[in-house]
């Protein structure tokens, strides 16, 4: 399978994740237990969203994208060149731009003025999150044991971590709503398993992608995924489309274009490169005739 | 004289231009007749905003970057590399973030809901304004006459249009205020002069740019005007710093960097571009003895 392929189906179903959550609420509510739904990070998250708001977390989550090129030079070693780290920062900076609050929105000029702790954790998340992400690929790629065999090492991880979660709450709660295997499909509807299955084929997806391409590629198909979603609320939800979305687009286009087409595409390289021919010198060797 | 000298000298003299104007005023109003300061393009401009609003023509101004690219490569037959052409874009969609009305600001969301005929007016201006450029530089480059004396004619030419207006404000006005030169330089303070020099230093500057470099880096170097106005407000005046203004100058400073560096800056050759020696074939050559 071409990586691009996996890359841009990634793409489709990160998007798609992010539509069918919304269209599983039901007056604006979840009906099953959000936290059946596995989201890694989510604490965090809480930690850095008790300092800045939302959208301005959101806004430097893009980090990510910078962090993880440089911790991708730093620790696997990969080479990019120059235009390859512009591309990366155009891609943080498209994104970005297609998240620039617009005008008549609430909340409003808040990005610089919350307390330095909530920057402070923004870029410590960023840098861990990228981390991770470096780190799983390297796992990936150490041995040549299957990507079925590794899939089951993650997950079950993955799994264990969750379910003592669940075991967690309850206890909390006091088991005043049962036990969490009692109420674990409880309200599911129809969106609600494709949201499942979605989050499981994209786990797929992204570790195919860890072990046969590299989280650069991730990093550009969450993106566009991302971008992706905000057109397709366009026509889904009641999302105005704004002119900083359409340049974000074409920001994010540009960079992927830079990062991944071939240099001899790109530039005019000089003439000694592609044409000359070995010089040809002409040598007349007499052969001595011994006779 | 180096052609990124002048070019930074242009950015410096639009940008303090700008500030300039700003600083002339008092209480907001100009207290100069304000025809006597020469505008180019006047007459399309108001032509245009009986349509669109002055955000959405400032917003359109930045194609002109982007047609001034193409008639540059279809009349000068200058060719660009597909990188460049990147460049291009990305330095009209950085001019265009910066611009990016923030939160808050008063009459939004129009950018996409004027008459038609305001857009097809807007990208008529740009083809004009960028037909105008390209067609100087083909002026400029085409004979060996000095700058000097080319400069006397594009001049001579500025002068006798702008007179011509001047004279005929005054029949319309009905000679109320007096011939136009009677009140030439009515209410001039130190400010208003250093705007009028500032605009000939200006005017001769893009002249030496259109003769030995090019229109792009004219447009590069006006761009860059633009977002150090932009910055320098933010100092001088109560211009607020947004998030997509810094967004824009990173886009526009990649675009530059992307434009200008020589392309073996920014990708890695292929190896037999590079460092491959001519390949040394051993040759043995035995020379006949005649004796």
């Amino acid at each position: 399978m071409k990586w691009y392929v996996v890359a841009s189906l990634l793409t489709v179903l990160t998007s798609s994740q992010g539509i069918l959550t919304t269209l599983s609420q039901s007056n604006g509510k979840y009906k099953y237990d959000y936290a059946t739904v596995p989201f890694l990070a989510e604490v965090f998250k809480f930690a850095t969203l008790t300092y800045v708001d939302t959208s301005t977390y959101q806004i430097m989550g893009n980090l990510k994208i910078v962090t993880t090129g440089i911790l991708f030079r730093l620790f696997l070693k990969k080479k990019l060149s120059n235009l390859q780290w512009m591309a990366i920062v155009l891609l943080a900076v498209g994104t970005t731009t297609s998240q620039v609050k617009g005008c008549g929105e609430a909340s409003c000029d808040s990005l610089f003025s919350f307390p330095i702790q909530g920057y402070m954790l923004g870029i410590l998340s960023a840098c861990l999150s990228a981390l991770a992400g470096v780190y799983t690929e390297f796992l990936m790629k150490k041995n040549n044991d299957s990507l079925y065999w590794q899939n089951v090492q993650l997950y079950t991880f993955g799994a264990i971590f969750n379910m003592a979660r669940l075991v967690l709450d309850d206890f909390r709660g006091g088991f005043e709503k049962g036990p969490w295997w009692q109420r674990l499909l409880n309200g599911y509807s129809i969106t609600t398993w494709l949201v499942v299955l979605n989050l499981g084929s994209t786990g797929l997806l992204v570790s195919w992608l860890m072990k046969y391409a590299d989280n650069i590629v991730k990093v550009y198909s969450t993106s566009m995924a991302m971008l992706l979603t905000m057109v397709l609320s366009i026509f889904l939800f009641t999302f105005k489309p704004t002119l900083q979305l359409f340049l974000g687009i074409v920001i994010c286009m540009l960079s992927l274009h830079m990062y991944f087409a071939p240099p001899s595409m790109l530039v005019d390289l000089p003439l000694t490169a592609k044409a000359t021919p070995e010089h040809l010198v002409e040598v007349s060797v007499d052969r001595r005739t011994d006779s």
